[in-house]
């Protein structure tokens, strides 16, 4: 029996050397699987980058994606598959099963493209890795859209996890590159309004910014406090409870008069150990 | 002043895992390039198979053809450029020009697909690196085709360089998998006919086989003698004059029955030196 499905963004996939590369959905089945490189906290442990080196010897100029060779075995194999008319939950399924996964599904949450785009004011439009990768997150956003998202459905498969659930985790990830572009594809959000599961969100602010990554900066393009309130608001009647960091307990009464109730704790992960017990909390909340 | 052209077969090209691989243009570019792995024959010098090791995991059933992480990039990067709208012709010289090739033009006999395939009498028709590196050359050949031969044309490149060239040398490759191959591409041998350069073909053969490689096997699949006289007769009026090797020195008579000058010397090629001398015989033929 399957007790545990992750559905995944696939806002961040993108087209490299020809290949289809999924970010969002490799570094959730290489986690689960226990093969991800945690400390870069990207790709394959232990990965080396030949293929990508010698891309780049013979001049293609997209090597600042960088993908290890054991990462374009993924990439190989799934684009050759979804060119054999396998749907993108086909094939993740594949890869979850070739690389061990047991008791989890693993399932984007379309089978067509979106893409995260983000409007910037120095470079104009590009896509989110373009924005997050190449120009490290440093220019500045005056937006972001979901290309695709609205003419996108949601799959059969989710709909089905969606409506059979007890409890929904709305997953720390960064609001606007992860969890907006899965609510953008149609029909998802109706799922999950749909879905008598308790649906947890853990917010992955604190204080007036994320752990990590370019949540703040891109939410305030979205014209959103880029706080714990924020994520509440933003997430507003999916969700009936939100688990927010110590530091921001003070936001625990703003929150909870929008209806949400809030669950206070420390929501910083540096051990496998703060994992497992910020997973309990959400388990519990 | 490019002051030598290699003209390259196209008939071993196929598809694996999505990319286009094109071993013999490869081996040329490779060889030329001095990156070549000369004892195993075929690929990079160095190269690791992580990528291929990784796809085998996945379940790809296509490993038998070993591709190794740094030869993915170059099938990586051709594909992509392919598709952008190269041509081959293109494509290969800017690979060549990325790893360093100077005075040299590599060019492929023709820019579309050509696919040498044997017919063989246990498993039906397949392509020629099935016959050859998954089967190990251990089927029966009853035949050899040259799908597609007659519907490609030869480049206006290759034209053009063997019209103003004043010797053209048929390397001892393999008759009918590496040379025949290029001359039923349309054109070619019309191309090769009316040039006036001095035409001189060094014989693969030493007594009833060949150095290596299936040539014999497959020449008698076209029920030609796979001998130094038979690839003589094959080449027939397409050459003024072939080098064969001091054990066949008594098919010379023979052979200059025919009008070919037979020149005698050591084909055997073990060393780098024995290349350069047999080299500097089939430009003085």
């Amino acid at each position: 029996m399957t007790d545990f499905t992750a559905v995944t963004n696939v806002g961040d996939n993108a087209w490299f050397h020809g290949l289809y590369v999924c970010p969002d959905i490799d570094t959730v089945t290489y986690t689960l699987a226990g093969v991800a490189d945690e400390e870069r906290g990207w790709g394959i442990e232990g990965d080396t980058f030949r293929t990508l080196g010698q891309l780049e010897r013979l001049g293609t100029d997209d090597t600042w994606f960088k993908i290890g060779d054991l990462d374009f075995a993924t990439h190989l194999f799934r684009t050759s598959l979804l060119k054999q008319g396998k749907t993108l939950t086909q094939v993740t399924a594949i890869i979850s099963r070739a690389l061990g996964l047991k008791g989890v599904n693993v399932l984007p949450v379309t089978d067509e493209h979106v893409e995260t785009r983000i409007l910037t004011r120095e470079k104009g439009e590009m896509h989110l890795q373009e924005f997050w990768v190449k120009w490290k997150g440093e220019l500045t956003p005056t937006d972001v859209v979901y290309s695709g998202a609205k003419e996108a459905s949601v799959t059969p498969a989710v709909t089905k996890a969606v409506a059979s659930a007890d409890r929904i985790i709305l997953c720390p990830g960064n609001p606007i590159t992860s969890v907006m572009p899965m609510l953008a594809v149609s029909g998802f959000l109706q799922a999950l309004r749909r879905s008598r599961a308790r649906k947890v969100a853990v917010s992955p602010m604190v204080g007036r910014g994320a752990f990590s990554g370019p949540a703040a900066k891109l939410m305030a393009a979205k014209r959103l406090s880029p706080t714990s309130q924020g994520v509440a608001s933003l997430y507003g009647d999916m969700i009936d409870a939100i688990v927010v960091d110590e530091m921001d307990a003070d936001q625990k009464e703003r929150i909870e008069k929008q209806g949400v109730s809030c669950i206070v704790s420390r929501t910083l992960m540096k051990t496998r150990a703060d994992e497992e017990r910020l997973a309990e909390v959400a388990l519990r909340a």
